[in-house]
């Protein structure tokens, strides 16, 4: 059967070195179904990383999902790879796989990358996805066991992201600014489910605090159901509450940077 | 033998959209070949989107055509599945297929997708690239037929996008820009043909009115056949007459942005 | 055997002419596997194109290696294929290729492109990357031997770029910038070797003069080894010197565009 490899990185795409992670993959792997999950991760943000690749892994066909999000640059820490469902990950231990791990529904069983026989030669000091973690998804991806890759480690000792704030009280959601996309919609850590538990349904309006401001802002379908330069509160396709303004950028018109804290609650129809 | 499925959106390459839409159709067609076409139109750009997936598709094998380009975000307009040719065209009717649709030779049946079985669930209200078209391209690329997704629609009713404006007088052609590609260059909605029905052979001057300026341009075999910094009109690899400048910006140069109006002339010879 | 060809160019990804590319060689070689080595080479700039291949090639299995990056525009030079250890290589006779044969072990053979039999018809004038590049790899890809495609071409008749000054004395290496990444780490043309040979170990000063400038700088293992906001040298993943701000932009730092002289030295211990 074939594999499947995925590749989350921020190498970016004006240089070849995502083209050597391929070729290395290929080159010991040749049957390797590749799917590049993201390489445009911000440089060293680990947080964004982790919460692309969590939010993409439930689309994602079962295989060895490498990822690469590094500012330590592999000095300080071990690479590892981490068995969770029916899923492999492979990564820096720096807390880039939690959020995936815990998409993937717990971690199983972890080990410590160490076996040398399975690397690139040399292995450079500062690029560990190309040398270290693509030849050992390769090799994963053609039968090798993940128990050849070292010494397991014990679960508890795996380096997690926190969780990002996020709190469901009587009467409002608390959250942050998980991410900000292309189009400038803002993803906060608070899911329409919590807005159901709150009461909140699809038409009513949202009173969204921000800091000292505070606005009333429609929670509907999409954001294209407000008339153009219009804000609206939506659930997102991953099931997140998200800001948006139609055809406009709602991190810009508010000001709201990945991080910032949101309260939500329903607010008096007015 | 494989499917060929090919993808053209507005998701941008910073986010894991993409890669989302390559897992659902890897999970139910492992050896479906996909090709992307472009994720980089700019946001909600129907008329950009439509004129890439166009001018792309005389290179593109027979396959499963599937583009997502979207400002209404599926609120306001169905689902559609087009044959053309022997190929499949899988998008909103918002017109983003009709020019590719005209490329392949005509549309010869449509549908209107709405066959649930066939889509993720649950089906998100703004990701209809992910949870629609990417499973039922998949599933087509499987051997699914097309009566299998919905009703048919009448050809009529189809949305389609007004051809861009092209028209080809007795002594002058006038057109529109097209696009604007990643150097600058211009391009017109004036063929060549057009320019050799009017007379114009490579070498001659070429009298470009842009609003109340008129200025003489060599049409040339190549933008490189003029000094460098200089103006120049060339045959694009569509077929289309663009305006560039050698080493330069010639969109930036002469301030044309998509859709500004251009007429083109023989010009007196100086 | 599935046969691998890889594709370097400038064509950006905002447009379809890499999807182009795509189609026309699995049109003709439905099992080719293609692996995208770099599309975001700055317009025309021949040397990074050179650069980025030729550093990547060494981890990219053995196959037809297209590149077009040609900013004469196919009018002024001709296409070749060029036979360098195990592999092919094709694109314009502009001196791109040639530091990536160098780096596959030297060139054995070449040809000039001019059988007609194996292009698209019609040929654009500037879109030989898509109407002569990429069916001839597919051909190739398929089984076709390099000397069906046209005449022989003594190899010290093709053109080579100089190799970037790069100069190793008692006392100190002179070199240039070669590249400039992402991160802004900028690249040398000196290797980690050179410095071994001027007797800088890791942890040693380093003494780096930039025109009338000097500053001492630590050589160590990686660029992580230093306090955030730190100047730091380090060996790259491709062996060369490099210059980098933990956490920040040396090329902005120190001003420092490709072309640049350097010159290293051993630094007094402060």
């Amino acid at each position: 059967m074939t594999s499947v490899i995925t590749l989350l990185t921020d190498y970016g795409l004006e240089d070849g070195f995502v083209a050597s992670c391929h070729g290395v993959i290929i080159g010991i792997a040749p049957d390797a179904r590749i799917i590049d999950v993201c390489h445009q991760v911000p440089a060293g943000d680990i947080r964004r990383g982790a919460a692309i690749l969590a939010q993409t892994l439930p689309y994602l066909p079962a295989g060895v999902h490498v990822a690469a999000v590094d500012p330590a640059a592999a000095s300080t820490r071990r690479s590892i790879a981490v068995l969770a469902g029916h899923r492999v990950f492979i990564g820096p231990d720096n807390g880039l796989l939690s959020w995936a791990l815990l998409a993937a529904g717990g971690a199983r069983a972890a080990y410590e990358i160490t076996n040398e026989e399975l690397f690139l030669t040399p292995v450079s000091a500062t690029f560990h996805g190309r040398d270290i973690y693509a030849p050992v998804a390769a090799h994963l991806g053609t039968g090798r066991e993940p128990a050849e890759l070292g010494p397991q480690i014990p679960l508890d000792r795996l380096l997690s992201l926190p969780a990002p704030t996020a709190r469901l009280g009587q009467e409002a959601a608390e959250g942050e600014v998980l991410s900000v996309d292309r189009w400038g919609n803002v993803q906060l850590s608070v899911t329409a489910e919590d807005l159901a538990t709150l009461g909140v349904r699809t038409g009513d309006p949202l009173a969204v605090t921000m800091g000292r401001r505070q606005m009333t802002v429609p929670f509907r379908d999409t954001y294209a159901a407000v008339a153009p330069g219009n804000l609206v509160a939506f659930t997102d396709s991953a099931g997140m509450v998200s800001l948006a303004v139609n055809g406009g950028d709602a991190a810009q018109r508010l000001g709201l940077p990945p991080g910032a804290h949101v309260r939500l609650a329903r607010a008096a129809e007015g």
